[in-house]
C-alpha cells in the first residue's frame, strides 16, 4: 500500500495530509488524516491533528497549542511524531510527499526533487516571498526525515502554462524580459485544477470544453478566466503581488507607489527627486506583501470579522468612512474589476462564476453582493436559502443559483492537497 | 475684445491654440489659429502653424524645421514671435493663458498661478515626469514674457476629483496612504470633460444622466468609466504608469517587477536577494515611463505603423512570434480588460463606449477589433463604411454603430485645448 504525504507550507502554517493509494481507482486517492499547524511564527503553534471520517467533528475542538514547534521543519517532524503515536504509521510507510510551491518559474510540471531542482527552486524564493521559502524548508526536514521516500514538487505555476503570449507579456523590453524571465506566471493553479475537475463533472462537461471565471479568494486572493480548460488570464503577475488585495497584500498598485511610499518622511504629496529615494526590493516586497492588505485598511487579517463589523445595508458612498466598510467594497470592488473583464475575455460564454478559497466558501455575504452586481451580465440569481445555508449541502461543489437559468453561480470546496496526491496518484509510474 | 491662448505642453512637443473669446456665447469661444511645435527634444524641431478655418488644408504641408528652437521656453517664445509677425497680433493682447497641468495634486479647481502655486505643481513633478516638467517651463516662460496676462492651471486630475472612496483607496497603510497623498487620481481629464459634453450634446442626454466608457488613446492611453457624468473609475492611478500600456510607458505591471528589471544582470530566473537589488525612482520612472510601452516591443512609438504591419486577419496564437502583431494584441487585450470591468461597474447601463485621443480618433482597424468583441455585450456592431471613412464625417461625435440599436459605438475628436479656453471663458468673471 503506497502512503502519499501531501504538503501545503503557507508562510506561517503547514497543512499535511496523509492519502492511501487506491489501485484499482488511482485518481482518488483515500484520505486517512489531515493535520493544520497554525501560528508558527507568532508561537506557540496550535495543532489540529484529524483522522477520516471524523474531520468535521475534530475540529469543532479547540486546538492544542505545542511550544515545541518552532519553525516549519520541526512542525513537520511534530506531525511524523503524531503519525507515529496516534494511528501507529510508521513514517518509512511513506513512499510519496507531494510538496507544494507557489512558484516554479519555468517549471510546467511537477518535479522530483533532486539537488538540481531543488536549488533552482530557492532561486526563485524572491519571487513568491510568503510560501516559497517555507516549503523549501519543509522539503529539506522531508529529505532528512524520510530518505527513502520521493518528494515531489506541484508548482502553482505550471497551471497557467498555456497563458496566450499578448496575456503573459508585460510591454517592456522584451529582451531584457525573456533574459530574466519576467512575465506573468499566475498562481493558485493547484486549486484551479481541482476547480476545472470538480466543476466540470458537477456541469457534466468535458472539461476540455469548460469555460469558467474562478475565484479563489483566501488571505492571497486570485481571478482565473478559463476557457476551454485551459487558464486563458490571471489577475496575480510576475510573483503573487499583483492583482486582488489579500490579507497582508496590496494587490495592483501604481508601479512607482512603493517609492513615494518607502521614501524619508516628505511633506505631502510633496516629491523632490533630490531626496533619497532608493528602495531595496527585499523592503518593497516587505512592505506591498506583508504590511498591506485588509490587515493595513483594519488592522485584521480575518476577513469575515470585516464583513460583520462592515456596513453592507447601504451603496457605497463617495466617502466611507468606516474602515471595514471602506475594506469591503475595496474587495468587492477589485473582484468585480476582474470578474467584468473575463467575463468579456470569455466572450460572455461562460459556463459559471465559481467562488473559493477560504473566504469564498465562507462569505456569504460577499457572494451575494458579488451576484447581485453580475446579474446584469446573465448569471443567475443567487438562491439565498442555499447561499446563507451552505453548510447543509455536501459535496466539493454546490450551486448557489436560483434553477431559472443563466450561468451558474457555484461554489467549490477547493482542495489543494488532494489535487497533489491526486496528480501523485496518477503520475505513480512516472515518479518512479 | 479677450484673447485665450491654450498650451498644452508634452514631454517633446508643445500645442498652443489661439482663441477669442465670444461675449453673447462665452460656452464657445472661437478658434483663430493653432500650432503644433514637435521634436522639441530631438531637434530639429517642427513647427506648424495654421490660421482658422484653412486648418485642415494647411496642415497636408510638411512642417518646416526650427534649429532656433531648444526647448519648450524657446518654443514658446518662437510662436508669439510668429503671432505678431504673420497675423499680426501683439502679445499684450493675449489676456488669459490656460495651461493644462497633468498632475495637480490636491487641486481640484482650475488655479490662478501665483508664486505659491507654481511652487506647489512643481513638488508634483515627480508623479508625472513625462509632463508637469515641461508645462511649468512654459508656465515661467510666459510669465516673463507676458507679465499682464493671467496664466492658469488645468489640472488633468480635476475632473476625478467625485471618484467613490472605495476606488481611489490603494490596499495600503492609510495613516502613510493620507500623509503622502497615494491614492488613485487618474488623468486625462481635460480630454475626458470635452467627450461628456459633446457625446451628451450629441446623444441629446443630460450630462448628469450620460454613462460611458470612455478610451483616450494615444501615446498615452487611458480608460474610464462614467456615471451620471461623473467619473467612478479610470485605469491610471497614482501616477499614469498604471492602467493601459502607453508608446513608451508600461501600464500595469506587477508592482516588484522593475526591481528585477532594474538590477545587476542575473541569470534568467535566479534571484538573489543578496545581491544589490536598489532601485532609484528616477531610474525606476525611466524605465517604466520612457523605455517601455510598444516602442520597446517593436521599435517604433507609432502605433499606426504598427497596425500595419501587424497580422490582424488571424486571432492571436498562444505563441504569437510577430512584435508588431504581439504589441497590438496586447493593446487591444488590456484595453478589452478595461472595457469589461467598466462594463460591470456601470451594471451594463452604458450610453456608449467612446473612442478619443489620436490612436482612437485615426485607427480603424483597433476600433474594429473592439468593436467585433464588445457586441457580445449589447453594443451596435461597427458599420464599417463610416467606419473606414471617419474623415467624411464632420463634427466632434460621429455614430460608427450600425443603425440597429443597442449601446452606441462613437468616435470623439477629443480637443484639451478647446476644453481649457471654454472653461476659462465660462469662468471668466472668476479669474479677474
Amino acid at each position: 500500500m503506497s502512503l502519499i504525504l501531501a504538503v501545503n507550507a503557507g508562510s506561517s502554517s503547514l497543512k499535511i495530509s496523509l492519502y492511501q493509494r487506491v489501485l484499482e481507482d488511482p485518481k482518488a486517492p483515500r484520505l486517512s488524516l489531515t493535520s493544520t499547524i497554525s501560528s508558527i511564527s507568532s508561537p506557540p503553534a496550535r495543532v489540529s491533528f484529524q483522522q477520516h471520517p471524523n474531520l468535521s467533528q475534530a475540529a469543532r475542538h479547540p486546538n492544542p497549542s505545542v511550544p515545541s514547534i518552532r519553525d516549519h521543519e520541526s512542525a513537520f517532524i511534530y506531525f511524523l511524531d503524531r503519525l507515529k503515536a496516534d494511528v501507529s504509521i510508521d513514517r518509512q510507510q511513506v513512499t510519496h510527499i507531494c510538496h507544494r510551491v507557489v512558484h516554479g518559474g519555468d517549471y510546467t510540471e511537477p518535479t522530483v526533487i533532486s539537488e538540481q531542482s531543488y536549488h533552482h527552486i530557492e532561486t526563485l524564493s524572491d519571487l513568491a516571498p510568503l510560501h516559497n521559502a517555507a516549503a523549501l524548508s519543509v522539503i529539506r526536514a522531508c529529505i532528512h526525515a524520510l530518505p527513502l521516500a520521493l518528494s515531489i514538487a506541484f508548482f502553482d505555476t505550471a497551471f497557467h502554462r498555456d497563458l496566450p503570449r499578448h496575456v503573459s507579456t508585460y510591454a517592456i523590453d522584451q529582451k531584457i524580459a525573456q533574459e530574466r524571465g519576467l512575465k506573468k506566471y499566475g498562481f493558485h493553479g493547484l486549486s484551479y485544477a481541482f476547480i476545472i475537475d470538480m466543476v466540470a463533472d458537477h456541469l457534466h462537461k468535458d472539461k476540455d470544453e469548460l469555460n469558467i471565471i474562478a475565484l479563489h479568494l483566501g488571505s492571497g486572493a486570485s481571478a482565473c478566466a478559463i476557457r476551454g480548460g485551459k487558464s486563458i488570464d490571471t489577475s496575480m503577475g510576475l510573483t503573487p503581488l499583483s492583482g486582488l488585495p489579500g490579507a497582508t497584500r496590496a494587490g495592483d498598485v501604481d508601479p512607482s507607489l512603493i517609492f513615494h511610499y518607502a521614501s524619508e518622511p516628505l511633506s505631502r504629496l510633496s516629491y523632490d527627486s533630490a531626496m533619497s529615494k532608493e528602495v531595496h526590493v527585499t523592503r518593497a516586497e516587505e512592505i506591498l506583501n506583508r504590511q498591506a492588505g485588509w490587515k493595513a485598511l483594519t488592522g485584521t487579517t480575518d476577513f469575515g470579522e470585516i464583513i460583520k463589523k462592515a456596513d453592507l445595508s447601504t451603496p457605497p458612498s463617495v466617502a466611507i468612512g468606516d474602515p471595514c466598510t471602506l475594506a469591503f467594497h475595496i474587495v468587492l470592488g477589485r473582484i468585480l474589476h476582474y470578474v467584468g473583464a473575463y467575463h468579456l475575455s470569455l466572450r460572455g460564454k461562460v459556463d459559471a462564476l465559481v467562488f473559493a478559497g477560504g473566504i469564498g466558501e465562507r462569505s456569504q455575504d460577499l457572494r451575494s453582493a458579488i451576484g447581485e452586481a453580475v446579474n446584469c451580465l446573465g448569471y443567475s440569481a443567487i438562491d439565498e436559502h442555499v447561499n446563507q445555508g451552505l453548510e447543509h449541502h455536501e459535496g466539493s461543489v454546490v450551486d448557489i443559483g436560483k434553477d431559472e437559468g443563466g450561468n451558474r453561480m457555484l461554489v467549490c470546496r477547493t482542495d489543494e492537497q488532494f489535487e497533489m496526491a491526486r496528480e501523485c496518484s496518477l503520475g505513480d509510474a512516472f515518479w518512479r
